[in-house]
Formats: C-alpha cells, sequence, structure tokens
C-alpha cells in the first residue's frame, strides 16, 4: 500500500483542502451526500443577507441575473456546456421533472415510453415513473443495451445518472446519448449530481441534450442548495416548462395576460430564484473553476484507486467487497463496498468520528471529493473501518436500518 | 389628517420596528414586494451556516423537520390551519402547480375547467392556464360570481389571490370557499402571498381547502426565500403530487423501487428542502407569531386608512385615484393608487429615497406591513410624493417603464 503522506505531499491539489472550514475530530467521507463548506462561503452568504437589510428591493436588477450568471460559470468551468445554457433553479428533483415533462409533451404523437435504470438514483425514478406511460428498465446502462431499448422507435426520453449513487460507476456519458440518438431519435436526459465537480464532465464534447444537477453535494453549497439544468442551446425553442412561472415569462413584469415564454434558458424558471443562497453556489463553483475539471478527474482516480488498494488489502479478510469499477475512466469520486453488515458498520464508524454513508441494503459508500479529501483522510477512515470490524464493534448497534415511519 | 406621531405613540405594535434594522436614509413602501429583514435573521443564518460546517451530514435529522415544523407554526400563528397541514417548500410558483395539478389529475371524469380572475397574480394566471383545457375568467369573483361560474358543475379547480396583488382588494375567502364547493362540488386554491402575515387569515374558520403563500413578502423570509403550501387534513389521502420526488416519499431512505407517497402532508414535499434558508423563515413566522394576527390587521386596517386619507387630501388634487376599497375589511396592507404618471412618479419617489413600486399600466403602489411600518413613513412617503408632483420632478424620469427583453 502506498504511503498516504507521501501521495499528499505530491497532491497538486492539496492546498484547496485548506479552502475548506476544517473538521477537528472528525475524518467527513460523506460528502457526495452533502459537501463541506467553503471558507469564505459563511462571509460571503452574511454579505448577501446585509446586502437585502441595505439595499432591500432595489437589489433586484442585481440579483436577478444571477441564477444565469452562476450558470454560465458552472457551465463554462464545470461541465462543459455553453454560455446561456445552464440555470441554477429549484431542485434537481423539480428540474428533472421540469425537463422530463416538457420532453415527453414536446412530443405527443410518441408514447411516453422513458428508458431508465433501476439503480437510477430514487427520486429520478419516481419523477419519471410518475410522467412516463411505460418505464422500459434497462439494468446495465450501455450503448448497447440503451439503443436496444430505444430500437423500437416509441421511447420518447431517456434517462440516467451519471454516475451510479450506490456503486460509483460511471456511464458512458457520450456513447449512451449517441446510441439511444441514433437507435431511436430518444434524448438522454442525464443527471450530473454524482459527477459534476467530482470528475470531468465536457457535455458538448460528449453531443449531450439536456441534464440537471445538484450542487450540495460535490459543488459544496449547503444543505438544500438549488440544483441547475442545462439544455442545450438548440432545444431551447422547442421545449415549454410545464411549470409556466413568472420568472420564466418574457418581459416579467409586464404580467401580460399570456404566458409567452423567454426565448433563453431562463424560460425553464419557475419561480422566485432563491437568493440568499445563491452566493454559496458561486462560492462553490468558483472553487471547481480553480481547480479546472481535469485535476479534479486525476485526483478522483487516485483517491479513489488508493481507497480500492486498501480495501483489499485491509478490509477483504473482513468480508468487505467493493462493487466500484476498478478502471478509474468507469468510476466517479465515490468508493463502495458491500458488506451485509454495512449498516452497523456505518453506525461503528461514526462512533469513532468517521463519517461515510450506507445505502440499502448492504453498501457502506466513502465518498471522495477530490478538493476537500486528502489521503491520509482515506488511509485514517479505511484503517478506523479495519479495526473496528476486528473488534467486532458492529456488534454494539442495530443489525438494520430502523423502518423511518 | 390625524397626527402621525401621536399616532405612532398609541400604536401596540410600534415596538416591532425595532425588530427590524433599520434602513437609515429611506422610507421603505415596499414590503408586500421584498419583506425588509428581521434583526434576528442575520445571526440566525450565520447560525445555521455554522451548524452545516460543523455537524455537516450528521445534522440532517434535526434539520430534515424543519419544513413540516415552521409550517406548523405558521398554520397555528399565521394562516389558521392545523398541526401537519402546511409544508414549507419550493417556490409559491411550484406550489400552486403541485397543488392545482393534483387537484386536477384526482378527478379525471370533470374536464380541466379551471376559474379564475383575469387579475389574479401572473404567476398564477400562467401555471394555471398551462395545465387546464379552458379558463373560465371571473372578473370580481365574489360568492356569486364565482358560483355562477361553477355552476355548470365543469370546473375542477377555482384559485385565487386573497387580496389582489395590484388594487389591494381582498376577497371574501369564506363566501367564495363556500360558493364554489356548493355550485359546482368546486375546491378552490387560495394564493395568501399578499395576505398572510399582512391581515388576520383563518383557513379553517373560512372552510378552506387549499392554499399556498410566499415567506418573501409580508413573513420578512429574505430574498426568495421557500414558499408554503396547505392542504387540509381530509384532502391528503386524495391528492397526489405531480412532481414524485423522494422527500414525498414514504421512509425516504429505503429508497425502494416504487413511488408510495408519505400519507402526511410531507407527501407535496420534491426536492431537498432548502436548508440554510430556513431560519429566516422561522424567524419571519416567530415575529407573526408574537404579534399576532389580530393585531395586524387591526393595524393594516389603521395603517391603509391613513394612507387613504392622506392621499384623498394631498394627492387627489395631483391627479391619483385611490383603488383600494374604502371597507377595511376589503383590503389587505397595501394601497394602490391610480395615475397615468404612475411610472415616473415611482421614479421620482425613489430619488427621494421613498421605495414604492408600480404595477402596469397606471399602479403606484404604497405597501404598508403591519410590523414594520409606522405612520409616520406613510406620511412622510406620501408627503413627498405630494412635493414631488407639485415639483413635476416625474417629468425627469422616462415616461414609460422601458420594456426587458
Amino acid at each position: 500500500v502506498p504511503d498516504a503522506a507521501a501521495l499528499d505531499a505530491a497532491d497538486p491539489l492539496a492546498a484547496f483542502r485548506d479552502r475548506f472550514v476544517p473538521t477537528p475530530g472528525r475524518i467527513y467521507l460523506d460528502g457526495n451526500s452533502l459537501g463541506r463548506p467553503p471558507r469564505e462561503t459563511a462571509a460571503r452568504l452574511a454579505t448577501r443577507a446585509a446586502e437585502w437589510a441595505d439595499r432591500l428591493v432595489t437589489a433586484w436588477p442585481d440579483w436577478v441575473d444571477e441564477p444565469r450568471r452562476i450558470g454560465d460559470a458552472l457551465a463554462e468551468h464545470v461541465i462543459g456546456a455553453r454560455h446561456g445554457e445552464v440555470l441554477v433553479a429549484d431542485s434537481t428533483t423539480v428540474n428533472l421533472f421540469k425537463l422530463a415533462a416538457a420532453v415527453l409533451a414536446a412530443d405527443p404523437e410518441r408514447r411516453r415510453v422513458v428508458v431508465t435504470d433501476p439503480g437510477n438514483f430514487p427520486t429520478d425514478r419516481y419523477v419519471l415513473g410518475a410522467l412516463a406511460a411505460e418505464i422500459r428498465w434497462v439494468e446495465h446502462p450501455t450503448p448497447d443495451t440503451v439503443a436496444a431499448a430505444c430500437e423500437p422507435g416509441d421511447v420518447a426520453l431517456a434517462s440516467f445518472g451519471h454516475v451510479d449513487y450506490r456503486t460509483g460507476e460511471r456511464l458512458d456519458l457520450a456513447g449512451i446519448t449517441a446510441a439511444a440518438r441514433a437507435a431511436g431519435a430518444t434524448p438522454v436526459l442525464w443527471d450530473l449530481s454524482h459527477s459534476a465537480g467530482a470528475i470531468a464532465v465536457d457535455l458538448h464534447a460528449a453531443g449531450a441534450e439536456l441534464a440537471v444537477g445538484c450542487t450540495y453535494k460535490y459543488l459544496n453549497a449547503g444543505p438544500g442548495a438549488p440544483g441547475y439544468l442545462y439544455v442545450r442551446e438548440d432545444l431551447h425553442s422547442r421545449l415549454r416548462s410545464p411549470i409556466a412561472g413568472w420568472f420564466g415569462q418574457r418581459d416579467q413584469f409586464a404580467m401580460g395576460p399570456a404566458y409567452d415564454p423567454e426565448p433563453s434558458i431562463a424560460r425553464f424558471h419557475a419561480g422566485t430564484p432563491p437568493v440568499l443562497g445563491l452566493p454559496a453556489v458561486e462560492e462553490g463553483v468558483r472553487l471547481m473553476a480553480q481547480a479546472g475539471v481535469e485535476a479534479l478527474e486525476a485526483k478522483a482516480a487516485a483517491l479513489t484507486g488508493f481507497a480500492l488498494e486498501l480495501a483489499d488489502s485491509y478490509l477483504a479478510a473482513h468480508g468487505f467487497t467493493a462493487v466500484t469499477p476498478r478502471d478509474p475512466a468507469r468510476r466517479g469520486a465515490h468508493v463502495a463496498l458491500r458488506h451485509e453488515r454495512a449498516w452497523p458498520a456505518c453506525q461503528a464508524l461514526a462512533a469513532r468520528g468517521v463519517i461515510a454513508d450506507f445505502r440499502a441494503p448492504d453498501i457502506l459508500r466513502l465518498g471522495l471529493p477530490p478538493l476537500s479529501t486528502s489521503y491520509a483522510d482515506v488511509e485514517t477512515g479505511i484503517g478506523h473501518l479495519r479495526e473496528l470490524m476486528a473488534a467486532r464493534e458492529f456488534d454494539h448497534f442495530p443489525a438494520r436500518r430502523p423502518r423511518v415511519t
């Protein structure tokens, strides 16, 4: 096993760790669920609250463009989109709903068949399920399996998570997008929640048409921070949000009688954007832009590779199986370890100050956001897991996750 | 004209003005558009940001119930609903969409006819228009006119703003609700954005079934703060949100295969609630609870009455006509003055440090939130308007609102 200290010393992104608020007494390996706050964020949020107090409604002209301006930064520096194609708005769930419903409504001739993966993130499956007349499941989405599902020509939309939230597997963004188009003229709506800010994403290079994502995970914008949506420019005029809100209206404050959506990406707005929280999104995107996606990609590969090596060396003997792909190009920035005692082991880890998370039924997830995670964090965290397994500390915790009613 | 200083001295809510951040050099009469920050809010938001840094994802169990807990406070102290009937979530627009779509979907036998008012707030008209097969317009919603519109029995939903965002007219919440039910078995969805926190609202006493509202106006929760929704308990099991998001799922983190919505109000959640901003909503609601809706109602009546008196005395000679009803029970907490030069007059007022607002084509709106507005504010603001009209200061500003493209 390589030496964590040496890896940290050679890490070109090492300095970014100091850009986050420290977590004394804790090893935080759950940034894939909720990212850590950048040091600057609290001050920026306080400045925004002060601006509200000082300028009140007169600040609106400055605030109103922020969802597009921050979207432009995200587009350019994080996800490989163009200016005017990304909007920060609503939650990921609402954005997914808006784009999926817009696609289905744009092609009323076609049956509302939607292709997705039974392993897709729950909110995606639920939202798509409620919109679709039929879900056609593709269990291992590859260009071939997706093409086969779209081949009948009746599929209005396909939608996948770019990185599997459980296994960490990264799908072939370009290949699947092209295959769905070629096989069934089917657009693909990507969920970047577990990839953007963790690895290199280049939507235009991949030919992607539609995407949504989350800012509170790898983009570190805080709990419940808004999501974002991407619509390639040539599709703007063909798609209409099902939620015909006033922030999507052309010349909004004319408050005219009929709905006449903006020609731009702003047509996918619904209500008033969350102005108080937007500086946190901007700060999260700024850190990613400074690091650069190629550096993120390289460090994510190295960190997850290190974690997999440690899992093999330290944890295999305790019954853990890594389910994350061994090829770094096929994974994101988290590692999933399968174990029948994953739930109590995760609680025992937390008792030792190592925050990881559990995904039903049997996966322990270690999230390794490249900007805020050190190799030492990985080694210490997995070292604790080895120790607690040897000492059977999981026996002190309930064997199963309680059902929440 | 009564003496403003004497009215302020006798105001039982006068002490609440010190609970807001002062606005030196400014008279703020636009709290109906964006409310002023309570003094405590910045500290509470900072505490939340610190909690994110300190506790990270381990704070989720505490955060996750806040949208319901704050909803309960709003229910009990501000809008006359019961615990478990109000949820803070998404934007007002998205909430209106969710509830309107849920009602339309619940009764697929009925045509998707929706009754509303051409003077309803733009986002409401647009959202309803996109959902409905037909909009049946009712120009002056009263129990009689609404009953007539619902009589044919084909109306799936009626929806109105409780207080007209332009004229300040307050509709008959109880009478219209009962009339729509009686005439066509039609549920009414109320938008409380311009009433809750400004006047007394008692949804249960009015028999109201459904409502949405905004927290960034009279509830002072900050720009882009989330909205809320109310669904009377007996309707929970019959309505399903069209946005089948994971926060509405029963036992959410089981992440099960099928969508199985919460039996409770939480079924109207979509994505992750805006945790960073929720303390501002709680603080806004807390102030209202301390004041009490009856006191709000009394002061709103007195402040708007004073403004109307001043408008008659100071402004009628300059061509202003008050369009807000003279009966305080028939208005909210803002006053609308019609004038063909309303746009440039509003700009000239701003140049004097008096922030009011304009609603096309010819309305100058003076928002008088009862907790944060003094009688002196009203007199000073309207006094400035009189002076600038006499001096024709409006001539220094463009005659028409520029079209925003």
